[in-house]
């Protein structure tokens, strides 16, 4: 049976948009790393909600639009840092980043997430999620600082970062937010006749 | 902002539909303890698909079917036992029972567990979720056997039965199924000023 293609984005999305929904917060959305196929913003476009994605590759910015105007959406997307956001304080009611903090060091992630709480509104929420040390990748590759891997895939070299259960926690630390969901996931998934692992931890939380 | 009420239930439904979606296998879907607030049913109601629901509780079924009514929704709902499923075997595309199995002894969930499949056709996908013991009230209660503690609440004495990571895959044992997916989730939530902690195993099994 066909399902509608709002309804297939990554399930982690539905618990923020019950966050988002119970949350008396205005203001647009802030997608951090928005580029690639599928974009997740489309989410959230596709809800009514006023979404702009900042990515890092002119590429996978390129990939994205091509998917908007393949599926006749209008997706607000540009290049940009999220270590040095360019947009002012307090202007975002929302801001989230899936599948793509973990891809730089734990010195830019720092900075990273520093930027994501700066631009949120107090009492804003923000979603972020991290890979943790139990996925089957974790220890592939050249370790270039303990737990920052850089692997080959498709001929690139890509930096995989990885965490134990409670560090994600430290890069929160100094930040005026409150932690109001963190779900550690350890998934074991078919795929291609073997048994694939990955785990994550995702977060909620509120800027004070 | 307001999002529409089919879009905020539970997250791990997002990805059984993403599952439901790339299926080729036709037929209704069968809701294991479907009554209660916020019937779970409603969710793929109102997606379209031919959805029935037992619940062994009366109380709880109508108090699904007053949901029902207030939202103007047709929820099929009928009394039924899953440990003794009234529908032929290989009748059902899909089946689910969500925070449902855990309320009985293993000695019922081992039955229970073997007539969603049964009623499963070739092909067909089951979602179950257990409960892990790692939740913060597994050890909370008198333990009736290992595992199983009959716990208070609301004056009511309810039995929650929690499983070590490997525990739950022995149900699946001597059926013919294929594990596609299972998650563990360890959640640590806001919950009026303090974190509460739950956990949960989520699989996704296909009938051979």
């Amino acid at each position: 049976m066909k399902i509608a293609k709002e309804l297939l984005y990554p399930a982690p999305f539905y618990n923020f948009l019950s966050y988002i929904s119970d949350s008396d917060i205005k203001g647009p959305i802030l997608d951090c790393g928005s580029g690639g196929p599928y974009p997740k913003q489309a989410l959230f476009t596709q809800l009514g909600f006023d979404v702009i994605g900042i990515e890092l590759s002119e590429e996978r910015l390129e990939i994205a639009q091509d998917y908007a105007k393949e599926h006749n959406l209008k997706l607000q997307m540009q290049l940009g840092d999220m270590r040095s956001i360019e947009f002012d304080s307090n202007y975002f009611g929302f801001v989230y980043s899936w599948n793509t903090i973990f891809h730089m060091t734990k010195v830019d992630i720092k900075k990273a997430v520093g930027e994501m709480i700066r631009v949120l509104k107090p009492g804003g929420l923000c979603f972020v999620n991290f890979t943790t040390v139990e996925s089957e990748f974790c220890g592939e590759g050249e370790e270039i600082n303990p737990g920052e891997f850089t692997q080959i895939i498709d001929d690139e070299e890509v930096l995989h970062t990885f965490f134990t259960d409670e560090e994600s926690d430290r890069f929160f630390d100094d930040l005026e937010i409150e932690i109001l969901f963190k779900e550690k996931r350890v998934v074991d998934k078919k795929f291609e006749d073997r048994i694939m692992r990955d785990s994550y931890i995702d977060y909620i939380v509120q800027k004070k």
